[in-house]
């Protein structure tokens, strides 16, 4: 059985952002990424720092752990990275996981597609804007949503500056028929920050007040809970 | 056309809470209920201080309040109380809001069903747990789900204690399908409370570690946004 690269296995917490922001779950991050976003949050996946933590797993493996940290307490699986698109070889995790009655969740900024990404029940796909420094593909962007359920898709872009805002305004009106999602970024990555929650909640205020004197209607707008809650510390 | 008895029309600002937290959405917020909540956070809808406001008003009445105070700037209105499932009347609203493809939400403890309800688009229907002082009653609420469209609803329930979080627990038990929301109570209803925000946080993060830490696991932990924002301020 081929092996997924993984880098944190954890859980469970609530789900900080996006479609099922406050949802039970557990967290797999897998490791390796196509982009390079200035303000990654988990650059570790992709910036070799933490290249020794990384294990190569087989599904029976991610679940033994997944029941050792929490044994009956989860039943919803949070797929994250780096940028988990990028393996083939998640199917198999995807699909033992249905047949334990588990869901699933994926967030992929939409560079590439994988067939088990339509078996995925709450997948957020996050193409990045002007202030990542990365330049999304749009073709390749289109032929990924048009390969997704619409049902379980949502959209969600990342927000620090008007240039942003105008790119998620281009998506949105993109893909309207897809659940728009404005998350307030997160310009402070230090692991100490005073006063992060307080920095954040103004921050967000500051995008829902653009957001309310705008047109742009069909759309939430939301904060990173557990950034709110625990700062920048890993594994929460 | 008979009319609605209207407290407060406001927005747009996003949701605070719930199923559909961070929408851009408008508030209607209707008058009269018929359960007395000791932490009731809109209690001017009932206890007679805002008698003198409240304002008896046709749907078209409060489509062109909704359309001055946002114009081209909302697509969603919440309809809030008070109990509004109390007022026979909304079904022309919800109805002409409709015809202007404009989606409707509506928040409800479950003791009365109007037929109108199952022409909501976000429907959430809150069982008062012990601490409010009101004990709802399970044959009736039974019933009021029974109607209801389940693609369009959702259970929350509020805790500010262990046997909220019980009683919680058997109103998930009970409706199972039902997507299911815990909201972190907020005990400081005062208008000015020092620390707010960190107060709400730190008894949201123990909710958390409560569920995390119990087999309750198709679940969402939230807390109430427009809270950690601005806290008891009223209009936003």
């Amino acid at each position: 059985m081929p092996k997924i690269p993984v880098l944190e296995i954890f859980g469970p917490t609530i789900q900080g952002e996006g479609s099922v922001i406050g949802k039970k779950t557990m967290f797999v991050r897998t490791s390796g990424c196509d982009y390079r976003c200035s303000w990654c949050d988990s650059s570790f996946t992709w910036d070799g720092s933490a290249k020794e933590d990384i294990q190569l797993l087989e599904p029976e493996d991610i679940i033994s752990t997944l029941d050792e940290l929490a044994p009956n307490k989860y039943q919803h699986v949070t797929i994250s990275g780096g940028n988990p698109a990028l393996i083939k070889n998640i199917g198999p995790l995807v699909k033992a996981l249905q047949e334990r009655n588990i869901k699933t969740a994926l967030e992929t900024q939409g560079s590439k597609f994988q067939d088990w990404m339509t078996e995925i029940d709450d997948l957020t796909i996050s193409p990045k804007p002007p202030s990542s420094g990365m330049k999304p593909n749009l073709p390749i962007l289109d032929d990924v949503i048009n390969k997704c359920n619409l049902e379980s898709l949502s959209l969600k872009v990342v927000i620090f500056d008007d240039e942003d805002y105008n790119f998620a305004k281009m998506i949105h009106n993109r893909y309207p028929e897809v659940p728009f999602y404005l998350q307030v970024g997160n310009p402070y990555l230090d692991d100490t920050v005073d006063n992060h929650t307080e920095r954040l909640l103004e921050k967000y205020e500051q995008l829902i007040d653009k957001v309310m004197n705008d047109t742009l209607n069909d759309i939430y707008v939301l904060p990173q809970l557990h950034t709110l809650l625990w700062s920048n510390k890993k594994g929460v």
